[in-house]
């Protein structure tokens, strides 16, 4: 297998692109990144596309085509996949044309996600899809519904409490600040979040990322083909795909992501590094409760712990260990098939020292991207 | 590159499924494969799943956690990836599980197809979405409109004739009659089409495939493994996918497909051989002008003669070169997404000689998968 870098970066603003269509979101980021990576275009030579809901957030299936067709290179008749896997769709695209470059197949790939979410009134209930809809989802479940119940779980077994929950999120939106392409550019108090309505007990509006247009694509290349075009190449040290249980109520544990715990394992080993050895992370926030999850998950805190994190500060912007400089689903926004590759994206701009006012100081980074539940994870490892 | 083969196939029967959910069905042809090869379950380290539309058949996006999860394989935390190309969807899928052995990084690799459609009532609208749904589906072209278009120019500009393309269709169903797993069982006469109803003149309801639940599994090992679970491998000697503009109108001509030139092109070339070496053919009629334009793209005949093939009878089972002697999407059965893996079953059982009273004489055998109007092509060549 051949070393991988990422060449290039693009993304369009996350939010309610009401002015824009799905077709213009996704070219606009990947104008970007083949600028980003001074490229023609025309050297590209495969696409992978991550994006949960064409089908019911567009009526449109075989988007690849698609975008393939409105980007010009369908003229080139080079493959174009469509991966989903409900909000890890963004990491396993990422994962797919990592094989195809390390494999020697391709020199030159896009991995792209994107979604357009805000054209439709019933996007909540096209999230709910990514839950076992059959053994949750018709007996009333929701997304919201099941991360509550791991919220209510964890406060009662460990003593964490909802304004640890909403120090998440006010770290988060202090994040974004910085971020020009971030949905919410406005710090929060901790009353905000207090005082925010229920979505599902114990958590809040202010607990749960939006759902946000938006897109984000970077550039892979091999090794030798990255040299010629860039300066600052970040490599993919790894990156590692794993499955749980998709109906929540089949695990052992709720507070255990067993999917996760297993990506982290192996994508550590083959990135030949200890989780000490990661100077920042942009963990999948789609509720608070979840980066707390996986704070524990991916082994930065002991199980049933994860709060004194961010009680202690250590996963602040300049703390021991910086979670979500982005701004991470909460503030940055969440434009769901497009968030694993986003992630990835700021990840290769804090190695390259280019994140501007959110810089941290890092050599190397970790990106936890997780679908519905955590029946999906993707992890990956970026180092300069 | 590895060399990798396919040592499994399974398959759920095709058809109006009424008594099994999308679970069964994707279980049910996996339990076959699984037996087929020989083996326990746990030695599958991926699994790739071809499908178009979960999301609108069944309000189920994530799918490739809830097979992971029914399968009882979300115990072993493997990835499970989804993949969508419209009708193109299983070949795409075939073709990742493909790269993912061929490089090395899995050794016994699952990809299947399974769709559900006769849950809902809109089926139709839903596998249009496999075409432009801004630039052709909202100004009122349909799937088999579009089709029709195609059609008619042919008749006009080469001389074809409804005629030719019914006896498309009376040679798939004369196919079926033999295939255990077909949904149409039946001979029928060139009159029962001619005497049907229009859908989009000159296409009428027997030149059209119709849309069917089921599954279709394959399993795919590297050589090495493949030869410890059985003494006849089918090899994937290629295997490629190419895009084309999915709006038909951005087509310089609209009867040439040239995702399928392209990828026919590489994957002969890749599997160093020649179409004249080819003895066996599955080939995706949608409608019946799709099986006729497939043989002029993929060079059985000259452009504007290939209903010269069938008159002549060389595309017939016990003709020159058979195409489709499973009964192909219009007899067999068209699961949408399992169609491509479906395609890919078929040539195994005709190259190992398990085609039954089906059986053709053959030593290698391609498959050609297009998705919507042929923005997307899988090419495989399989030998022995």
């Amino acid at each position: 297998m051949r070393k991988v870098a990422i060449i290039g970066v693009g993304m369009s603003r996350f939010g309610e692109l009401w002015d824009k269509s799905f077709r213009d979101i996704v070219i606009e980021a990947g104008i970007e990144a083949i600028e980003d990576a001074n490229l023609e275009g025309k050297e590209i030579e495969a696409m992978y596309i991550g994006n949960m809901s064409g089908g019911r957030f567009l009526s449109q299936e075989h988007i690849s085509a698609l975008i393939a067709d409105y980007s010009g290179l369908a003229s080139l008749n080079i493959p174009a996949i469509r991966v989903e896997a409900g909000d890890a769709s963004g990491g396993v695209a990422l994962k797919e044309a990592y094989i195809s470059v390390a494999s020697g197949i391709h020199d030159i790939v896009v991995a792209a996600g994107v979604e357009k979410v805000t054209d439709v009134g019933s996007a909540m209930e096209i999230m709910d899809s990514s839950i076992d809809q059959e053994w949750e989802a018709f007996h009333g479940a929701t997304l919201a519904s099941l991360y509550a119940m791991m919220a209510r779980l964890h406060i009662h077994n460990y003593g964490s409490s909802e304004e640890d929950l909403a120090m998440i999120s006010v770290k988060n939106h202090k994040n974004a600040v910085n971020n020009p392409k971030a949905q919410f550019r406005r710090e929060i108090g901790i009353e905000t979040v207090l005082n925010s309505p229920y979505v599902a007990e114990p958590l809040k509006v202010f607990d749960s990322a939006p759902i946000s247009d938006g897109s984000a694509v970077v550039i892979l290349a091999s090794e030798r083909v990255a040299r010629k075009h860039t300066d600052t190449p970040v490599y993919i040290n790894s990156v590692v795909q794993s499955s749980d249980y998709l109906a929540v109520q089949n695990r052992e544990d709720i507070l255990e992501m067993k999917a996760v715990k297993t990506a982290t394992r192996k994508a550590l080993k083959l990135a030949k590094c200890e989780l000490k050895d990661i100077d920042v992370f942009e963990m999948h926030d789609s509720f608070t409760i979840t980066e707390l999850l996986l704070y524990e998950n991916v082994g930065l805190a002991e199980k049933g712990r994860g709060h004194e994190l961010v009680r202690d500060g250590r996963v602040e912007i300049d703390g021991e260990k910086p979670v979500n400089p982005s701004g991470g689903l909460k503030a940055c926004g969440h434009a769901v098939g497009a968030t694993g590759i986003r992630q990835i994206g700021e990840i290769v701009l804090q190695l390259r020292g280019d994140a501007g006012k959110r810089q941290v100081d890092a050599e190397k980074g970790m990106a936890v991207n997780i679908g519905g539940t955590g029946a999906t994870a993707v992890v990956s490892i970026l180092g300069r």
